[in-house]
């Protein structure tokens, strides 16, 4: 259970691929990698002081605004996943973080998925500045976060250039 | 149940928002957007020939490469929405489809998915060309789809601008 080099300031995501979020092959179905990637971000919120207890006593809170999701292994039934994830920005609002996804303890990734968090003052519910103790969590994470590499997948926009040949 | 007047070609897919898709405050969580519109991928599928059986016939599917997901507005546990499919684009092997959701026959999206699409020999499984059978669907709802006016976030990147100010 050697953890990568790479994850500093964050404990990594890990759970067993359920036999209910697979396809007819057995593999695990293209939604139900969201599903895993959200557990992902509730156990990051976890790390910065947006669990349970302290989305109750603040009554703040992260929604998610907008992703982007790439596919590039299948994984099966029955496999632990592991998912490590990195801040890749944030200002007093909104925190841009990337979760990849491995088997085990592999090191090539299987699937990326980029998120774009915004902070939540769910009296409204409306888009407010992270608290204080939040916003020093992610501070703390962010500058160890700023020296690994950007990820390949990283600010990736689909489309599909004219056929050439 | 009128439908939208853009809708040409395909048939929007309809469905109701289940409890158990539901985050505390009883509204759809992210995750499970992307399983309604993964039942609409496999809506549009049925309308191209690769349904259960055309799948099983030709022994060719689609894979799921990479998608954009944008959350516009929040929905209700019970509420039925209602995913409308524009294709944007294809190729021999390609297909880049746009869902938006709605809620009931309301012409405010509440979320949108952009997708790329592989076709696959699943013999291998490899990416192929689509069947003929396949290819000559795709087409004839593309010629109508590019009439359409392009869906607003189509071609997103996820990022963040310094901020201003």
């Amino acid at each position: 259970m050697s953890s990568s080099p790479s994850r500093i300031g964050l404990r990594p995501h890990r759970e067993v691929v359920r036999p209910e979020w697979a396809d007819y092959n057995k593999h695990l179905n293209d939604a139900f990698y969201l599903v895993i990637f959200s557990h992902a971000t509730d156990h990051m919120m976890d790390q910065i002081g947006l669990d349970a207890a302290g989305r109750e006593r603040s009554n703040h809170s992260l929604f998610t605004a907008e992703l982007h999701l790439n596919y590039l292994k299948e994984v099966k039934v029955g496999a632990e996943v592991r998912v490590e994830t990195t801040f890749l920005g944030h200002d007093a609002k909104r925190l841009h973080i990337f979760h990849t996804m491995y088997v085990g303890d592999g090191t090539e990734p299987v699937a990326t998925n980029e998120q774009m968090q915004l902070s939540m003052d769910m009296t409204g519910p409306r888009v407010a500045p992270f608290q204080p103790d939040v916003l020093a969590a992610v501070e703390k994470i962010a500058a160890e976060h700023a020296k690994l590499p950007r990820p390949a997948q990283m600010g990736r926009a689909i489309g599909m250039p004219p056929k050439k040949g």
